[in-house]
This record gives structure tokens, C-alpha cells and sequence, in this order.
């Protein structure tokens, strides 16, 4: 059988938009001679719909996108995700995460999610009820298994066995004969291997070749990679398609003969510093225009982290939508405004002088008359920090770009950035890398030619916001903080344990983990960020403001 | 038996603390002559501890508490609700919402909540795995059944029965002659009548005596409001405790002889606009005492949202610990400045008058290069606003004040706000309440004497951003706007559903909705509110950022 793959970018609730998309791929797949055609898991709805579903009417017109879907199928099958209603008259949820069998005009056959992914960034047992049983679609004399996502997921990935039932089981010992899988997967940096690694043990272990139709696109802080994969029943890939874009392909899949079908071609891993600069692009050109923005504009400071939100708007939406704003203080060094404007050189793009000077006397001269004599302190950095952003969001307003906030995983941490200030801004681009994957991206970034200007590389990181200030007086070197918030922020260990089993030095940790507890309450308010890694801050991590664990 | 119900405040992941409230509350019911006391779900833990859970160590460390507790308890049992490992060796969740019956320095039992909540501001399929069987707990001739919250919500609250259990029936079943219930139940407006009706049922069906001690204080958005109940087998309330204060009390329950033990007294409503006041101030003071402050600020502009807020923190902390700063623009008429500082000396607390015309004009000949003969517009005011926001974050800065933010829900609905503006502060009071609820607490708080000042009252709400604004100029008369967006964001209808079953005008209504989701962004900023009512913006609900679901 002859399988097309549409490995399509759906947007979130437009119904109209993406059964459109869907119909195009599959007319596409079809004149490339497709016998049967996979879209991703909830492709007509755009993952994650949230609580969008419970909106009076968000699952009817679902419904009707479906119904108009159905009428253009013909005789070559489409697999299509959506969402539907809990038909059951018994208790449960009131939705289903769902997928459709349509062929003829019809919908031959519904498959309803079994695993419902309840951690990290996903909440389906929010919203939907587990399906009762697994039974293959019959269909040209194939019996199909239809699952969704996290239904393959069933190895011991997170620690322990999360879920008594094995979707996957149930479906061979119903005599399935091929495994299809619908995803909106998200990425994360490695999640190509993992996935791969994954799918071949699994296809080997049923001895079922398996079609993996992941989503591609972004929404909100979640990047969908694709990597659309299919495996022979002896789990080697016969096919993968692109990261971070859409496509459309078509593959002969032959479950009577599996070492014929093996090894088309070799997933291709890309290096993680290219990995991770295209999924910020992707993410960053979903968020502009989905929302409806077609510039955008960012502070630089001509330190490396505005440099590489910068670059990655630039390959985005181009360096003619990208507005790049200097705003030098009487703290800042001259190198400071000759980096922001090599880089605009480098990039192509705009790039405006506003000093901050007068703005910040005056604020502090109204101020004056409560201050008294009262020394300086991080008020007045924080002042600097503020009158930045509010220029920015000036600018965001007056001109309508969409302000680029520019701060890394590292200062996000520890709180080492100015709530209202630095953090102003509708998407955080790289608040998902830690400070030393932000050095390492730029570097890979200049492999051929300079793009981030080698002094902002090569200078000391700083925030100038007072005089010869440097990011180190304050924090631990780069290189322990972001060993020490991988351990303490995404695998979660004690202080104890990083002291004591990974041997960093006491006081370090205990400065660390104090500014981390100390500082949700700014990273509540903060933009939502481009998630990269496996634990990042935003809706997959959620930890109370008032607490004193460990304080 | 004479059971002892400690509605006590716990505060999330401080272990000794809480643990050292709960023996100091399990001497006092001694001390009047308990024979078995009773402290809320997760007392130990402080509700809801969210992602803490998975921190390496706040397991143990709370299993740790628990031993140190047991020691403490004698001959009188003690139940108490904590967090605890799932030990199965099966596939599930890592940990289970318990209760531990503790007696005779020993655990006798424990018991697992069997319904988790997973929906609203509920994430518990998240964390733990239900209980697999209910089984009543036998001590002192009784049969005990110890439920956790949800366990007795079993009844159609959400439209359809969500859960295939019933921990009650399985509980009567196996012979339990008095059900206990742990609960972290949090406030919205009404929720004691709700509360107090469910229980009546519940104790006349199952013709079982119901000891209900819930949960009191506030954590994040979350207020509890304590209310523990004693319900009669004939299902009348024996006892109700305060509401949104700590209790301790102690209530004998006759089992064998229903009608002997009924009406020892009825639950005495508040009018709601005192049940919101009371909520608020007990979510002031532990937002601001548990965080560790002691005094806070709040910008004043004459209006009744900031002098709301400022008369609910005066209450919570005390007019000595809260500061007032007006800030007048050429634009303020000279009652804001007035009634800012009338209010002041109604609550009796320090005002400051701080102008921002001259860093208003600074910051606008900053831009005028990039300006240049562009008209003034929603950038103008909206640099107001900031400054404003600038001034408060100093000042908090500068004398650890937390800012108090002063936006209304119709407003945060809307967006008729300036994000980094006047959403600046550290916690929303009333962000949660309507503004047409706004003047009605602010009518009741007037029912004896002048503290918000009748003209703040009476007058038309403006933003003072422009000359002779009104609020009414951009938006619906608010008991119109009020009402539509209680029939959008609380009930989630549709607009076909506001325009056609509810009569409201089609102009406005899809208006309202347009503004509502296109703000989105702005609340995905926002700082925490108290939640007041069933649906509040926050970690209740859920709404993406990049959608066009009804745009």
C-alpha cells in the first residue's frame, strides 16, 4: 500500500483554514499516487486547542469542518485528527481526542485516543475520555491500526510505566497488520533520536511496519518538528521527512516483505545548535503571523543574547520587518552601540539611536523628594532596565511591530533580569536556552561568516546598569549556573543532591536554588517563551509563588 | 463520639511549620475534650503544592513530617491530610493524595483520595493515582469512612457525572456508620450554599453523619474559606464553623440517634458583597505575609478600583503597612488627586503625590526623532500608564513595598489596560471582580461611614489618559459589558448563543468577544488574582495565545 504522509502546519481553531490545508495535501498525495492519506493528530484542530474546547460551539463547528472534509474524499481513504464529543451516556469527560477514517464521502470509522498525555506541558485528562478498546480499521484488505500521539508511548520514558493499558498490544493481538500514528509531537532538543529510537523498537517488537505523521508548525510556546517517520516491521527507517517545515510525501509500505522495505533513507540528525536555531525560527515566524503581526522590533544591547533574537527574527519574517533599537545610557560602553550596529549591518536591518538619559534624570528627579539621600541600589539599575522597555513598547505601539523580549534560560532562572523592563514583550525567543547554548548557537551561527558581531561574543557578558558592572560579580560563571539549573530546574534534585552527589560547591547551589524559588513570581508574569528543551518554564513547569519548600 | 475539626491554614511546602500548627490545633480539641480531630487535605502539605511534588526530596520530607507528627499523637486519633509515594509496583502516577489515621503513636491507615479533580484550576490527574478501593477505617466501635474533597462531589456539578465511582456508596456498602471528609475546597462567591447543600443530600441519602472540615487561607489565586460543616443523618447542619478565619472545635456526633443531634445551628449566609471583602483581605494578607513582606503600595488615581484595593489591604495588613501614591498627569482632573487623598484619610493611611509630566515629556522628546508628525494615539496614553508603573516598581523597589495591582475583571476582559502600565504589582486583588461588583462592595464597605469616597463613587470611571475621557467612550455601559462577559468567559457561550438566546445587541457582543480574545496576551502576563468567582482569569483557565477560533 502506498501511504502519504502530510506532514501539514495547522493553526490553532481555524477550522476553515485547515481543512482547506488538509485538502490540498491530500490532492497532492493523491497525484503522487497514494492509496491511502495520514494527517496529524488533531490536524483539522490545531494542537493544543486548550480550553478553546469548551466553548459552546468550538466542537460542533469541528464537526462540521469534518463534514465538509468528508464530502471531498473519494476512494482513496484519509486519516484525519479532530476533535469530537463524548458520545458515551456514561460519566467521563465530555470530549474525545479523535481521528477519522473518511472514505466515499463517509466516515467509515472513528478512533478515539487511549493514552491521555497528563503532564509536563499536556492536560488531556482535562478534556477527554480514554477510549474503551482498540479494534482495527478493515479496509482493501488491510487491518489498519489507527492510534493517536502518546498511544505508542508506552515504554518506561518517564521513569515508570504510566499507564495499565498498551494500545499497541491490543491492536496486534486483533490481527493489525500495519500501525499507523497520528502526532502532534513537540520538540524538544534530541527529540529526533528519542522518537527514532522509539519507533524502531516498537515496529520490532510487533513486527508491524508503523507510519508516523507528526505535526509541523508552532502555537504559543510549543514547536512541532515533524520528522514524519516510517518503519519497516524489522524497525529500520525506510523514510523521514523534513524538520521544521511542511511536507508531503508518499512511501509503498510492504508488510509481507519487511527486509525489502528497510533503510530508503537515514534519519539525518542535525547538529543541536542547528537544531535549535531552526526551531526558535519556526516558532518565531508561527507566533508573528499566526497572530496576525508582520514586523517585529527588538531592544539591542549589543550584548549576544539581543544578537541571536535578532538573528533568528531576521531568517523568520526577513531583515525588512525586523526594527532593531539601541538605547545607550550613561553606563553603557561605546562598544555597546558599535556591536548593535554591526550587527544591524551584519543582519540587514534597521536600527535606531535613543538615548535614555534625560528620561531616567527625570524620573529620578520626581522621584527625588521620596528617595531622599537614600544610596542607589538595584532601583535605579531596575529604572534603566523599565525606561528601555518603555520605549520599546512605544515603538510596538506606534508602529505595531511585535516586541521581541531577548532574555536567556540562565537570567530567567535566577531572576538576573528587570520585570517590565527586559522581560517586556509578546514572545520570549530564546528564554528556553540556557546562557552557554545562547554562545554556542551564535557560534554555529558564524561558521561561515560573521553574523554576530566576534566582540559580542568574545566581551564579558553584561548588563550595564552600572559602572564596569559584570554579569559575574553577581552570578556564578555561566558554565556552573547552567550545570547546576539542569539539575536543580529540569531533573528537579534537591540541593542536597547537587552538592553532594555532582559535588558543586554549597554556597553556589544554595544561592542558586534560593534565586530560582525567589523569582516565580516574575517568571509568572513573563512572556511565553519558544520551548527547546525537555523542562522549560511556562505551562509545562508549574510551581506555586507562595511556598517555603526549601526557602 | 466527639470529633474535633481544626479548619486550619497551612502554608504550601513549609513542613515544620504546618506540622507544628497541626499538633498546637490537635492539643486544643484535647483540651476540650476531642475523641478523634480532624485536619484538612493536605494540611501537612499546604493545597495545592502543584509541580513541588515532583522536587527530589518534598516527598520524603513531608513523609518526614508525618513521622515526626505521629509521635506527637496518643490515645486520641488524629487524620491528616498529606502527600505520599504511590508504593504499587504498578503503572500510574507517582503519588497519591492521602490521609493518615494516626493513633497511639503509630499510622493505623492511610487512605487515598479515589476522585482527582482534573479540570478548572484542578490538575491532580497530573500528580497522583486514585485510591483502587475504599475501605472504611474501624476504631473505637466505629466504622470510619475517610474521604478526601472530591470523594463526596460526586453528584451532576459539571453538567455530567464525570467519575465511574462513588466513593460514598462503596464506603456504606462495606458498613462505615460516619463519613469524615478532608477538604481543600476552594472559595467562589456562593460556594457555602452550594457546599452546605451538597452535604445535606449527601448525609440524607446515605442517612450517615458527614464531618466536613475544610481548608482556610490562601495560596497564589486560591482562596479557602474554611465553612467545615457538621451534616445530621437526616441532613441538617449540626455545626458550621467560621468562614475565612482559622477554627477549632469540637462537635459531638450521634450516630445512632439522627434527629436528637439536628440544628444546633443554622449556616448564616454573608451578603455576598461582604462574603468578597472578607475573601479578599484574607487573600491579601497571606498573599503578602506568606511571601514574606510586610507593607505594601498602591498607585491611587481617584478611581474605585485602586480605592477598593486599597481599603481591602488596609483591612489585611493594617493602614500603617500600606502607602498610597497619587501621580497626576496634565490630564487628571483635580478630583482624582482629591478623592486619592480623602480616601487616604478615611483608611487613615500615608499618600504621596508624585507628578509624571515632565518624565512624560521626557520620554515623548526621546521618540519625537522616530515619531515625528505621527498623531498622538493609544501610544500616548498607554506611556502614561508605564510611567505610572515605572514610579510604583520604584518605590517597591526602593522600601520593599509589594505593589498591589488595582485592575477589575470587565477591564482585564477587555483589555482596557496597559500591560507593564497599571498591571504592574505583585498580586491582582480584584481582578476577579466585575466592575459592577467593584461599587457594589464599595456601597457596602460605605454602609456605616465614608471610606471610599462617595464622589470616587458617583463619578464616571475614566482612565484620565486623554482630555474629558470616560470609560464609557470606548466601552459598553459595564452592567452590559458585565453581563456579556459573564455569559462569554464564565459560561462560555458562544455569540450566536449572547446574541440570540440573551437579547444583547450583535455590534456589541461580537465586540466583547473580539476584545477578549485578543487580549489574551496582555492576561497571560498579568499578575495573579484572587480567584472570587467559579470561572477567574489565571491557572483556571486556559486559553491559547495564537488562535482564530472566532476572531
Amino acid at each position: 500500500m502506498k501511504v502519504g504522509l502530510a506532514q501539514i502546519n495547522s493553526t490553532v481553531g481555524d477550522f476553515p483554514a485547515n481543512a482547506k490545508r488538509i485538502i490540498a495535501a491530500y490532492r497532492e498525495a493523491l497525484d503522487e499516487g497514494a492509496e491511502l492519506v495520514l494527517v496529524p493528530e488533531m490536524a483539522l484542530v490545531g494542537y493544543p486547542p486548550r480550553d478553546l474546547v469548551f466553548k459552546s460551539g468550538f466542537v460542533d463547528k469541528c464537526l462540521q469542518a469534518l463534514d465538509y472534509l468528508k464530502g471531498e474524499i473519494g476512494d482513496v481513504p484519509l486519516v484525519v485528527g479532530y476533535v469530537d464529543h463524548n458520545g458515551n451516556n456514561g460519566p467521563g469527560k465530555p470530549f474525545r481526542n479523535a481521528a477519522a477514517f473518511l472514505v466515499g464521502g463517509e466516515i467509515k470509522s472513528k478512533v478515539f485516543k487511549t493514552l491521555l498525555p497528563t503532564y509536563d506541558i499536556f492536560d488531556e485528562r482535562r478534556y477527554f475520555e480514554p477510549s474503551d478498546q482498540c479494534q482495527p480499521v478493515e479496509w482493501g484488505g488491510y487491518r489498519i491500526g489507527i492510534t493517536i500521539c502518546e498511544d505508542i508511548w508506552t515504554e518506561d520514558f518517564l521513569h515508570r510505566p504510566l499507564y495499565k493499558r498498551d494500545p499497541i498490544n491490543e491492536l496486534k493481538e486483533k490481527g493489525a497488520d500495519l500501525i499507523l500514528n497520528l502526532s502532534a509531537s513537540p520538540y524538544h532538543v534530541g527529540k529526533g533520536g528519542v522518537r527514532r529510537e522509539l519507533l524502531g523498537e516498537l515496529a520490532k517488537k510487533t513486527e508491524l511496519p508503523l507510519v508516523y505523521c507528526n505535526s509541523v508548525g508552532a502555537n504559543d510556546q510549543l514547536i512541532f518538528d515533524g520528522g514524519s517517520l516510517v518503519m519497516s516491521s524489522d524497525g529500520l527507517p525506510c523514510e523521514e521527512m523534513a524538520s521544521f517545515a511542511e511536507q508531503i510525501k508518499v512511501v509503498e509500505i510492504l508488510p509481507e516483505s519487511a527486509s525489502r522495505s528497510a533503510v530508503r533513507s537515514e534519519g539525518k540528525s542535525l547538529h543541536p545548535d542547528e537544531e535549535v536555531f531552526r526551531a526558535l525560527v519556526l516558532g518565531v515566524r508561527d507566533y508573528i503571523h499566526k497572530c496576525g503581526f508582520e514586523t517585529a522590533c527588538i531592544g539591542l544591547s549589543g550584548g549576544i543574547d539581543s544578537a541571536l533574537t535578532a538573528a533568528v527574527a531576521v531568517e523568520a519574517i526577513g531583515a525588512e520587518n525586523v526594527m532593531g533599537i539601541t538605547m545607550p545610557s550613561p553606563y553603557s560602553s561605546g562598544g555597546s552601540v558599535d556591536d548593535s550596529l554591526s550587527l544591524a549591518t551584519n543582519l540587514g536591518i534597521r536600527c535606531e539611536t535613543v538615548p535614555i538619559a534625560e528620561s531616567f534624570e527625570a524620573v529620578r528627579g520626581a522621584l527625588a523628594p521620596l528617595f531622599g539621600d537614600l544610596p542607589e541600589d538595584v532601583t535605579e539599575e531596575n529604572m534603566q532596565a523599565r525606561i528601555r522597555g518603555l520605549y520599546l513598547m512605544s515603538l510596538s505601539n506606534k508602529f505595531n511591530h511585535l516586541l521581541l523580549t531577548t532574555g536567556n534560560k540562565s537570567e530567567l532562572a535566577v531572576g538576573y533580569c528587570t520585570i517590565y523592563g527586559d522581560m517586556c514583550g509578546g514572545l520570549a525567543v530564546i528564554s528556553d536556552l540556557p546562557k552557554t547554548r545562547v554562545f554556542s548557537v551564535a557560534r554555529w551561527l558564524n561558521r561561515d561568516r560573521e553574523i554576530i558581531p566576534w566582540n559580542t561574543i568574545q566581551k564579558p557578558p553584561s548588563a550595564e546598569l552600572r559602572p564596569d558592572q559584570k554579569d559575574e560579580d553577581t552570578l556564578p560563571a555561566y558554565e556552573i549556573l547552567d550545570e547546576i539549573l539542569e539539575l536543580y530546574v529540569e531533573k528537579q534534585l534537591s540541593s542536597e543532591e547537587i552538592i553532594e552527589i555532582h559535588g558543586f560547591e554549597e554556597k553556589t547551589v544554595l544561592w542558586v536554588q534560593r534565586q530560582v524559588d525567589l523569582n516565580e513570581w516574575k517568571r509568572h508574569q513573563a512572556a511565553p517563551g519558544l520551548r527547546v528543551t525537555s523542562k522549560a518554564f511556562g505551562i509545562g513547569r508549574r510551581i506555586p509563588i507562595v511556598q517555603k519548600f526549601g526557602r
